[in-house]
């Protein structure tokens, strides 16, 4: 479980302050060009990956993003832009923005919308990698609303069913449901059996993946050195399935947006524009249901699944959402966990941006 | 591969024509009461799962709806009504007619509201099961809309994760998206690893499950016999993934719908509504891109993407809705393929409702 080798490898870990995280996040982007508001804004989504747990889309990923503002692939000032499309839609240009502010505008927007037509479906063309999938369905949570969030990745890693070739990413999908007493629902699933991420912060950790992750495409062979992940393809889930979820995500969040996705996308290179596709929906829980009486009914049933019981072997019932909570409130309190291989690489870029180290904040 | 045990199955198959399937469904439910042209209706929506290969929601099922009118759990006579809570969203109230009905109405009203508002999110309730989901998906499709359509299924087979009790269904998805000269891409899948119809097929057929499909609630050992399904519980796919895909799929059609769902199903008994609930979206692509522009991009997707290098072991490349366009081309000329038991059950039933048996039509 996700959970449990986060948890193991979280004591091994040195917990870090949040806010010293959000800090050096955001002077890391102000380095990079980005305006003062939006630096921030990045560093407080990206930290909020690391509270709940989405721990390959935290800090970890600062010298990525850096690399790719410092090859200008990303423009550090967008005028991100929206076209209402029709009542219930809206067309977000990202103008080459990292992704974080192109898709928490697009989120806002939805909601805005929602709040008008009951339903929105915002797309974004021009968009950069966001992260953390979760982070944006769960941006309506707040309007007690619903979140459904998608994205074309910007690497391949999978391939269509049958098929040898990198032409699908590991698109994720990610819905947010609000509850009352309960933590809200929140699935943030890839489409492969494990995320790039996941298997990046194994490669990072030194630990091999289990069989069914990955593939060898001239053999079919499993491949369970993470380091060698490059080399094979990712599993997805579900077989035919998992590479049909992940192939529709593509197609909803870039060409229906004309952005990049699937087969199109291209090997990253310096001065590139990735056209990041990804999607929104908000929905107002209100135009179905007294708000009161839905949030009632999401915690009833959500304990009478936690009460029910146990399959041998394993630690008794989890919905998806009460991890990210469990988590979020520990490292609220007692700071992020982050790897001391991690800890170096963050020192190390800070010192080519001359910034103070996150170990010394 | 399904399709490829389908097409093995099909060659030891009688083959029946299509109008034939349609008349005598379409007599057998007027003889439960409902009216011709709901009648009617229910048989050609049943009998095009038929014709795509969803083998397991056409003909196949028409015993089991049958006693589930003459039980009195659907209303043959329903009034299905649609309240218009915004301009993007409906709740329809389904009266307890057959699913069949419902979630067509449902998704031809989607496709108005969307026509208006660019996209349309339309709920049900006191629905019953409707079928094949890719059906419904597929109805936008003719409109150039996107479809995605989802259901609470009224049975339990899965646990949720972690989980020993049967809390929740293989609730399936399916999305429809339009091409230009390809098939549409069409996806239909159970949450589960294999649908309960699908194994019930197996059982039929008397052909053993495959590992990964079901295990024993009490040991978690694999069950293999079809047979025993009923013992066991469903494995969602890729693990906690797909169980919380389910978990999503049944709040968003059942509580939001005030409909059934996950932990809430009762087992069936005579005179017991169901209250199922589903729900559809409805995604008009000339609100993101003009739709001759969109179709020719999904047409060179999915054209790359089947001439890319073949997985070793496979026939290569599938693209979700190939196989479906393929059946239907070939069961409209040739018959539906349907097994020697199903038609001696059909026959049976024939007898008991007085109809002239579908092998002399």
């Amino acid at each position: 479980m996700n959970h449990v080798a986060s948890e193991a490898r979280a004591a091994a870990d040195v917990r870090v302050p949040v806010a010293a995280v959000i800090d050096f996040t955001a002077d890391a982007f102000s380095a990079c060009g980005l305006p003062a508001d939006d630096a921030r804004a990045v560093a407080e989504l990206m930290t909020e990956a690391d509270l709940i747990g989405s721990d390959a889309h935290g800090v970890f990923r600062v010298p990525q993003y850096v690399g790719r503002l410092q090859a200008r692939q990303i423009n550090p000032t967008p005028n991100i832009t929206i076209r209402r499309s029709a009542p219930g839609t809206g067309h977000v240009d990202g103008d080459n923005g990292m992704g974080h502010l192109v898709m928490a505008f697009a989120a806002r927007k939805a909601v805005e919308i929602a709040r008008e037509t009951g339903v929105a479906w915002v797309g974004a063309r021009r968009s950069n990698h966001a992260g953390a999938a979760g982070v944006y369905a769960a941006i309506p949570l707040a309007h007690d609303m619903i979140g459904i969030y998608a994205a074309a990745a910007g690497s391949n890693h999978m391939a269509p069913w049958g098929g040898a070739e990198p032409m699908l990413g590991t698109n994720p999908i990610a819905v947010a449901i609000p509850a009352g007493a309960e933590a809200p629902v929140v699935l943030d699933i890839a489409t492969s059996v494990a995320s790039f991420g996941k298997i990046r912060s194994h490669a990072l950790a030194g630990e091999p993946m289990p069989e069914g992750w990955a593939i060898d495409p001239k053999s079919g062979a499993p491949i369970t050195d993470a380091r060698r992940v490059n080399e094979g393809l990712l599993l997805p889930i579900g077989g035919y399935k998992g590479s049909g979820l992940s192939l529709i995500v593509g197609l909803l969040a870039g060409p229906l947006n004309a952005a990049t996705a699937n087969c199109d996308v291209q090997p990253e290179a310096p001065g590139r524009e990735s056209n990041t596709g990804q999607f929104i929906i908000a929905l107002d829980v209100s135009r179905f249901m007294p708000i009161d009486a839905f949030k009632a009914e999401i915690d009833r049933q959500v304990r009478t699944m936690t009460a029910s019981a146990p399959l041998p072997g394993t630690d008794g019932v989890r919905i998806p959402g009460q991890w990210r909570l469990r988590h979020k409130r520990d490292r609220q309190q007692n700071g992020v966990p982050l790897a001391k291989v991690l800890l170096r690489q963050l020192d190390e870029l800070a010192k080519k941006l001359q910034l103070k180290p996150l170990t010394e904040r």
